[in-house]
């Protein structure tokens, strides 16, 4: 890599965030991308420390992902899950036995007292992903969800209760505590594009930037800022976004995930099936691109990081030469 | 039970102890047998507290043990040892994916601070075991094996250099400050019949003995003492025990068993291959058994069960009335 090779940074949860990043990163050179995952989601099981987005996207940068589910492994068995179900222990959280072993190095590690940012990068360059993925913060900061049962923690309320429960408020344990990490805020510093990816703008993108000194990073980079919507049709593809948006006061519409932002991006990249929402959003100060943000199959998610790339006035390599130019509506 | 019901106490390592417990857990009712089993084997691996001689009595009696190997669970995978070999760590410490469970557990419980005795226990109990699983220490203490490449613990010279390396010599780390549990204690101390397991006597039995109260305890007991002789023609079934023996100073020979055992036990149970041995361990004060030893099916593991309890005037119940009488050449 060239030392003027553009450096792109990546804010993202799972899901979404993870198929936009297998696009970056195949149409960039390595050490060009780097992602800041979330830890919010974070939580202990059997004694083991789970940090499912940041596998999300570990996993699918090293093509190991579960494709049909979108987390997890592919090929993955369940014996050691069954051992602790036969033990006693809790069986909700679905853990397959590779996955078992990422989460039992990190915590090995952990204990030894290695950052957690260090650990994330050691898994990463183990399983052969190139790109930076980067934590926000080495502290434990946790999304909790209050439900008229009371506070659950997100992996309680997203895979144990499978987001049924009505979504009164949402708070995130130890954030006062939490201090940045030093290479996220460089990374978004020194970035020439930074993109938000279409991850839930409350739970996934919304810790990362509930610290402070990384959303003061983002007001004063010099990076142009682009948000993919997380928004199909007004409609969330997969998740609670839709219900959490109206529960912590923004409109389930890509003007709420735009106020969600509100300050911190210069562009926002919405779904064909939402052109409607230009006007608003340009009347808000936002520069709109209306393009396909589904991304059901590896072109689309080139696609979608070559455009993104468009945007700030770069031009990706790797893959997305041999994909045909997507058709751009640019407002 | 009935409250007459006599009470039976094994101390034991793995391989032959769990053979030995598995024939008197056929004859005996829940709640009448103890085990002490050997904690000195013990070792972290990946973060996880590894027991093995723990495990294989557990799993033996627990039917779910391995019987092709010795150890381990029947039918294992070993998904997760190879997701951690991906990543990086050692694996000559095989662990199958529900054997980690495990691990897991038992290290989950150690962590929130429960008694190691207590884990074993629970653990025995959700795998259907009856018998009562105790530990001689909640204490740490490891052996360790001097070879001329310096100290190893137990498992890098057992399993990870397949006990190549000569002997030097045997210490066990922690020793001093081990203290032994209250229920190791007791089994001995209201044991009708205490049995000594054909395992290795330095470092399976020996461990357990080398707890002063527990050797104290021993010699005051009211219990019949009986040792099992590990040695078959002379020599070891399996592992290194002949080779440590004559590393610790003892003959390779049921004499230099009995010196291990010296004021410890009231008679030695040895195999029809070594009857030459009976004048010289008599001579010791010893009473003899000569009997088939190896037991290579539960028949045969219920059939020296059956004399054990015999030579204390005991008889057992279950699998034995099923049985045949053994052939017994007493001496």
């Amino acid at each position: 890599m060239s030392a003027q090779a553009p450096k792109i940074t990546l804010l993202a949860g799972g899901g979404g965030g993870a198929k936009l990043a297998i696009g970056l990163a195949a149409i960039l050179q390595p050490g060009q991308l780097s992602i800041i995952g979330n830890v919010a989601d974070d939580q202990e099981f059997h004694g083991l420390w789970v940090s499912p987005d940041i596998d999300t996207i570990t996993y699918s940068l090293a093509g190991l992902i579960d494709r049909s589910k979108g987390w997890g492994l592919a090929n993955e068995t369940s014996r050691t899950l069954e051992g602790l179900a036969r033990l006693g222990s809790d069986d909700w959280m679905y853990l397959g036995d590779q996955d078992f072993a990422t989460h039992i190095y990190r915590t090995e590690l952990r204990r030894q007292g290695v950052r957690p940012s260090a650990i994330a990068q050691t898994i990463a360059r183990a399983l052969g992903v190139t790109a930076n993925i980067l934590l926000p913060s080495d502290d434990r900061m946790q999304t909790e969800v209050k439900t008229a049962r009371g506070w659950l923690s997100f992996q309680e309320y997203f895979v144990r209760e499978q987001c049924r429960p009505e979504v009164l408020e949402l708070r995130i344990q130890g954030l006062e505590e939490a201090r940045p990490t030093e290479e996220a805020l460089a990374a978004i510093r020194d970035a020439d594009l930074l993109i938000l990816a279409p991850s839930n703008p409350l739970v996934s993108i919304g810790p990362i930037l509930a610290l402070p000194a990384i959303r003061n990073a983002l007001e004063k980079t010099r990076a142009t800022r682009v948000a993919v919507s997380p928004l199909i049709g007004g409609q969330t593809v997969k998740g609670p976004a839709n219900r959490m948006l109206k529960a912590a006061g923004y409109s389930c519409s890509n003007l709420g995930v735009a106020d969600c932002y509100r300050g911190l991006i210069d562009s926002l990249v919405i779904d064909v099936s939402d052109s409607a929402d230009v006007a608003a959003l340009q009347a808000r100060g936002l520069k709109t691109l209306v393009t396909q943000t589904l991304m059901s199959s590896d072109a689309d998610k080139a696609c979608l990081a070559r455009e993104l790339l468009a945007i700030a006035g770069l031009a990706g390599t790797g893959l997305a030469s041999q994909l045909d130019q997507p058709e751009r509506v640019s407002a």
